[in-house]
């Protein structure tokens, strides 16, 4: 059996009990470790599960998924994700190859950022579709994140945005002389991510949002320390959230009071906030 | 401090181990039980977490918050939720109260319906906004899912419908006769959803949907024997899917090949899936 299982957020005793008991009798434990990480390092988690932990970067599961799948008729094989193992990937191309393998699978669900994001204190009911946020160079602007958003606001909805994470990354030199050398890890930061949004607003101009529309930067979620920022982007794009990982919600029109008033208190500053309410939501802010 | 922790979807397993641990910990323990079901009992739970478990209806959390929070300040005290803390319900009003007393909190996230819904094989990205269904009775038929749901469809997304469930439900007669007499909890299938669905675009006749559209009835999410069934509207108002918690989700035309083929071997009927895909997609299956 191949069991796919959810670790959740933050750290070692995210799992579930469900998926301890599981990774603790599996023959071989993969992490898939190239779309999100996890807070904590590869040796707490072989601690806490007694197991040695195989780290699965995107190479081995694209092009050697038959390793990790082998076997995995006869005895158990756990491969463990970050968050949901269907949360930002699916994972689908591991599932169809174990599938024509005759080989069944089980997952072992978890909190991801696509539901956790809920403790905001915005309603999960009303976010549009996610976004993602890389990081922008020179020559490459990547911006379909701008339409969606748009297409979002359009009706009123929030939209949750994933930032950009870049583990082992080759520099051009090195991928060019074929060293296997990588640059240290970069996480996308609120700041950044605002700043982004900004940009490719004034070169668009089709007012999918504005300096002024409210946001809020989330850092850490789920961990002892998160933080929630709220404030325009253009307030976000100077705040500072902290050690990773960060993600940001653009909120849309459709919002309840009740939501705002648990969401002050995270303003950066609060008359600023409420004037920006009151601004795009044509209500005066109690 | 009062503990939000999230219990997951099927089992008292899908505690995660820090949940659990606080669980164990705290003075009181309360288990949210109106606005979803975890498909075990009480006593199964509480024989799990060796603590007594008082459940907290809908009256006793709106009305009687005070006493859930009595002593939080200086002890610890757990509420429950199926699902996570912060999915279909956001107990903001519970949470806002915590703050007015000065009273700690912690979350402790884990999967909802909202984020494991994954598992059907479309991508969580593509999902617009979610909405929920009720029982239709003969004057009361809120149809305000409908142009939800065309939102999300005209820009191409998925959405999610997420079952009406009644439990702790009182008669007409006993509600005015004052006699809290319950009637046994009733759980809305697929089959019910899909009907009610095509009730209305019946009736409003914008094109949302049709009975040809595709769907995914989902029953018993996150449990060993969960169910997908793939197939038209029309398919899915005759389909069954068992036991409860059923959900369904009607798909968007953001959809990639490699979902379709993780879907299909789902389809009530091949032949009849591929069509319907070719229909509203354009594109030949394969």
């Amino acid at each position: 059996m191949l069991y796919l299982v959810g670790l959740g957020l933050s750290n070692e005793k995210d799992i579930t009990v469900a998926g301890l008991e599981i990774v603790k009798k599996c023959a071989r434990v993969y992490l898939e470790a190239y779309t999100s990480i996890l807070m904590i390092d590869k040796a707490k988690l072989e601690e806490f599960y007694g197991r040695e932990v195989i780290i699965a970067d995107r190479e081995m599961v694209e092009s050697s998924s038959d390793e990790i799948l082998s076997g995995a008729g006869s005895t158990d094989v756990a491969f463990l994700v970050v968050g949901d193992p269907f949360g930002a990937t699916t994972h689908t191309d591991l599932l169809l190859r174990a599938r024509e393998l005759a080989i069944p699978f089980r997952t072992i669900h978890n909190a991801s950022i696509m539901n956790a994001i809920g403790a905001c204190g915005l309603q999960l009911y009303n976010f549009g579709q996610t976004v993602s946020m890389v990081f922008f160079t020179e020559n490459w602007r990547p911006a379909s994140f701008y339409d969606r958003i748009k297409e979002n606001r359009d009706v009123g909805l929030h939209t949750l945005v994933l930032l950009d994470i870049k583990v082992k990354e080759q520099s051009l030199e090195n991928m060019a002389r074929g060293r296997r050398v990588y640059e240290p890890p970069r996480y996308m930061t609120v700041a950044q991510c605002a700043q982004q949004m900004l940009e490719i607003e004034e070169e668009k101009g089709e007012a999918a949002y504005s300096p002024t529309t409210l946001a809020i930067g989330v850092s850490r979620l789920g961990s002892e320390d998160q933080q929630f920022v709220a404030g325009t982007l253009k307030q976000l794009s100077e705040a500072d959230l902290g050690p990773p990982l960060h993600s940001l919600v653009l909120l849309g029109k459709r919002v309840h009071e009740l939501e705002i008033d648990y969401i002050r208190p995270f303003a950066v500053d609060v008359e600023e906030f409420n004037r920006a309410y009151e601004l795009e939501h044509g209500k005066k802010a109690a």
